[in-house]
């Protein structure tokens, strides 16, 4: 195929440096660098070429997915890719491919809850890959509430050891990844029974196939528990099953930093205070933001790219078709994703940043922004999965009926990333989980308990409640203050309202399950300031020629599109008036036309290579229509002209003679 | 396993007669009948068993698709089932595998545009299936845009022929369904030229295969487009690409009955009016909209049952735990798509009465209602299949992890579901449509002309321009009239501000370009209402225990949960002040209380069967867990206990001696 780009004229109306840009993305120069080169290292090798993964059968697909998965190993090997940065890169660029290899939360387990010594054992059999690890707490009937697993670990004072048990079906492990086929070990969470006492959900490290020829060992039953969502995705992984029959483990084979069972059978707790948890939950869930501002830009990306290209209807007749990305309704629904994406990947930046000082305050001993950050991760997981996923099928949409093809990239990554919305904490009931932390927040006003962090603007309620909003005009729009106080008025009001309406209820509870539909609304308008007052906060910093302009109008855009969505909570907790919000919807408009000439610029800036994407309709050199058609003819079913079946099934019904009349 | 009912108290709580339900969701006892005799046969056939859809491989699957549509094609011969209750009954239980049979949109392609003449000839050898026809008109470029279309058919006088010829590669026909294995013809789209003149787009009848051994005819390039979304869904369907180097066909294969070429090459207008085709495409939204219901209301059904089932978190320690359904937030969002169901379950069944009248009056030559009609049937297509391929997949996400499983039959159902938003007319594209009727409509207020129909409440615009909503407490929202104007007063207020603002601008179609957003948002008001009113007309109609009551509280819900949603745009036009808001809040949360215990119940009176239905979390029973549990061990992965490639890829690297620390 002959070079061309089919989008220059499009990069050459974009007002800002896309290198700085990059930078900015990134996070620092040589964040961008190793990313570059880990990215280049990967699309150059056949050994990671993703074409058929979409059409291999199951089996096949899995088989796909160890190769890569033992070469991706060998390269980091061979490369002496030692660092986290490195290795980080790599599995940015092959994602889901690597989870058996970082053994997902496996390693974070037993960081967690491993005194030094069951530490330094495990995790060095990990990191050598002399054992594979999976994370078993699901189970078949129990979900979100860890607290009702069933699976039991019954103390057992005569051999020294505890019997790990599934007593009934709804027992069996359910989902965990890796589980299925590969994984030789688990940390299994299980009810510790000792001394005919129940102590709870405790976890357990439990060997679950042999390591001389992968069988699982007496007494345990493994499998996979079966296909999944969408072509390729998650089906290249093995998402198990797995049974206890009274299987046996050695009594230090329980977790013990916070709790132990001694060799007489006592359970005492550990001095270590278990706030300590907290670190990992803090880590997991700043990295499933900082995903969620990847799916959702390489969803952005293609969108926009393709949008650029495709061209539908003419403005007179017979003249030229118009580029989609020209009409408003297409702006006013991909801009604000475009938006989003970077208003995502500044808030998972900072994530890492509130990590680090978490970590610092917790070795310290020092637990008191424990609450609040708890609700801001908590929150901020639930925001941006749920956008990011509504979000990618959004922009599916926005392709019209290409999109729909898998060589579109798009349904694999609907597929890939839906299920974010609902590990690590099922949204809705994150989100309550931050409703409960707002309302103990306002009760405890004036009781000279200061809220700190994000919760900060609480401190200032009293004028929050009674703030006017003085937007005259639409440019009045543009002013970072205004909008970061009507999102500021907007959450004090909604939370205080709740608070409000549950004091009415005949208890507490009873009115926070009630109103649980509003708390949630309320808990979203928190989480939204915070995305918000933490683009405005980035844009400030910016350098490069353009970046900060172009990175001010996402901002605006993100801020206002939202005004405009939860139109409802401004206008009811009277933060605006009606004739506030049309200035605000022109202003929108106005922000479109002012990012339109940059738009695919401002996705180039991600820095995905054609081979990250995976995109026939995103392609960097937007030549889209041949490779769609190149990409149709490998399909299987084009293995022949006459289909599989004809003669059997179709050639007999044709040449029947029958009198039958239809219709 | 043994006969249980798991959701035996479900059902005893429900306080209405559900076998009255049932006639009333199938329209009349005769309609319940068939569609239950037909429901119980397809699900007793062991040809119709679809249990491995969802993992076979694409050329298998294919092939799977045939062999269970020339079953069904002998069955219909067989049982004589010559009517179109029983056919559409059959249709209804096997979907898509039918779609080959019934020549999808070729039969009536050819009912509108061809002449008796043709009619008589092609639609008779398509009925009795001795050719099978597709309706080719998308290009790889070219979409919505039909004018756009660039393969072109030009008449050649000296052979009395046109030659058919795609120019470019985005002229390729794309997306036909049955295209790229099956069709031996087509009713093919193409720009036609004669006397080097340039008409526009027409149809003609081309053969494209061989009726001896299936091949390609000279001339004629066609194949399958590849892999789609989803596992199974629209892969069993060969959607093809199709490219014409000069392919002569005889004059006669021009679909001439609004406009035909003459032996001599010229291009005449027939005396049919050209609105009569307006006919098919009625029938084909109304068909659509009927669609629409069916996919919700499986999906609804699902989750609801399994809401009942599936239980999470205790009140008190050590409780049982909670039914999933019992929570609020579950309700609030699970409710109203139970609600929605209903509401376009009547909508469509109105739709076939408005064609009904439509084609009686196009017969006696009246088309003073079509822009009404056209406008009514683009918005509802628009609106239904929108909010059924959200909710949906909200349906999968209210199932939890186990609605990411295949065997939970929601991954199919979305995956094949959503190209009804983009097919047909793209819905934003269609939406337009809508909001240019309404400011028509609006713009043609007091110049005698009265609008009708759906729009008839545009006669009392100046009294909605004024209306006050009198609701003073929540149960005053219970009442008909007052959700009913303040639909119509939000509907009306939205257009006229629209017409208002578009007068503002430099021109009509500027001002047009400008506002679509808003345009889209009024238009969806305008939808809205219609939904809302024919649900209202409906509710007094029903016969039955308890019916009429279960059905004005799904109504009410349908219509307050809407209010919720868009309460940006009732009270930008001040049509409810906030206070009204919040009771119309609280009476939904009330509404909700009273339609739980029937909510089983009530998606029961779907009368869908288990494999119907084909979902492991949805079973009428409630098992759910044996079946899951069950249904895992199919997968081939699980064929053997350790996988294809352990030994290949996992045990060297169990084996290697790495000295590399990680992380």
């Amino acid at each position: 195929m002959e070079q061309v780009d089919h989008l220059a004229h499009e990069r050459r109306t974009a007002e800002f440096d896309v290198e700085a840009m990059k930078v900015v993305w990134a996070g620092s120069r040589h964040a961008l660098e190793i990313a570059d080169r880990m990215g280049r290292l990967v699309a150059s090798d056949p050994q990671f070429r993703k074409d058929n993964r979409t059409i291999l059968e199951r089996k096949e697909l899995f088989r796909n997915t160890l190769r890569k998965a033992a070469h991706a190993w060998k390269l980091i090997n061979e490369l002496k890719l030692t660092d986290l940065w490195h290795q980080n890169a790599i599995l940015f660029w092959c994602p889901l491919i690597f989870d058996h290899l970082l053994q997902g939360m496996f390693v974070p387990a037993i960081k967690g809850q491993g005194t030094d010594e069951q530490q330094k054992k495990w995790l060095t059999l990990a990191y050598k890959m002399q054992i594979i690890g999976c994370y078993a707490q699901t189970e078949l009937g129990h979900g979100s509430n860890v607290q009702g697993l069933e699976t039991t670990a019954t103390f057992d004072p005569k051999t020294d050891e505890f019997i790990i048990h599934s007593p009934t079906l709804t027992s069996s492990k359910w989902w965990p990844g890796g589980l299925g086929k590969i994984s030789t070990h688990a940390v299994v969470y299980a009810r510790l029974i000792t001394d005919g006492q129940d102590y709870g959900v405790h976890g357990f490290i439990v060997q679950l196939r042999s390591l001389h020829d992968h069988l699982p060992l007496p007494g345990i039953t493994i499998g996979d528990i079966g296909a999944k969502f969408g072509n390729g995705a998650y089906n290249t992984m093995d998402n198990g099953v797995l049974r206890f029959d009274h299987v046996h483990i050695p009594r230090e084979h329980m977790l013990m930093r916070l709790s132990q069972v001694t060799r007489d059978g006592k359970y005492v707790h550990s001095d270590v205070p278990r706030q300590l948890v907290y670190g990992t939950m803090v880590f997991v869930r700043q990295a499933i933001v900082s995903d969620a501002s990847k799916a959702l830009s390489r969803a952005v990306c293609i969108a926009v790219r393709y949008s650029a290209v495709r061209r539908q209807f003419s403005a007179q007749d017979g003249g030229p078709e118009i580029q989609v990305i020209d009409y408003k309704t297409q702006q006013s629904r991909l801009f604000p994703l475009l938006a989003s994406a970077y208003a995502f990947r500044f808030v998972g930046e900072w994530l890492k940043w509130l990590y680090t000082d978490v970590t610092q305050k917790l070795q310290a001993a020092d637990f008191a922004t424990l609450p609040e950050v708890h609700a801001c991760t908590a929150g901020l997981k639930s925001l941006t999965t749920s956008a990011t996923a509504d979000g990618i099928e959004e922009c599916r949409k926005l392709c019209g009926g290409h999109g729909y093809l898998c060589s579109s990239g798009l349904p694999e990554l609907f597929a890939v990333y839906v299920p974010a919305c609902t590990y690590e904490g099922d949204n809705v009931v994150l989100l309550l989980q931050v409703a409960r932390f707002l309302i103990k927040t306002v009760s405890q006003l004036g009781s000279g308990k200061k809220p700190t962090g994000t919760a900060a603007y609480f401190c200032k309620a009293e004028h929050l409640m009674q703030w006017k909003c003085n937007v005259r005009k639409a440019e009045d729009w543009l002013n970072p203050s205004v909008i970061l106080e009507a999102f500021e008025a907007r959450a004090v009001r909604l939370a205080v309202n709740c608070a409000q309406n549950i004091s009415k209820a005949s208890s507490v509870e009873e009115g926070f399950a009630e109103l649980s539909s509003d708390l949630v609304e309320a808990a979203v308008a928190h989480c939204e300031l915070i995305v918000v007052s933490r683009f405005i906060a980035k844009v400030h910093q910016v350098k490069g020629r353009g970046v900060e302009k172009q990175l001010r109008a996402l901002c605006n855009i993100y801020a206002l599109s939202l005004i405009h969505k939860r139109l409802g909570d401004f206008l009811t907790t009277r933060c605006l008036n009606p004739e506030q919000a049309a200035l605000a919807n022109d202003q929108l408009r106005a922000l479109y036309s002012q990012v339109r000439p940059n738009a695919v610029a401002l996705v180039d800036a991600y820095n995905y290579s054609d081979h990250y994407l995976g995109s026939t309709l995103g392609r960097y050199d937007g030549n889209v229509y041949p490779k769609l058609y190149e990409e149709a003819w490998k399909d299987p079913l084009n293995d022949s002209v006459v289909p599989d079946g004809y003669h059997e099934y179709v050639r007999p019904l044709l040449k029947q003679q029958v009198s039958f009349s239809r219709l």
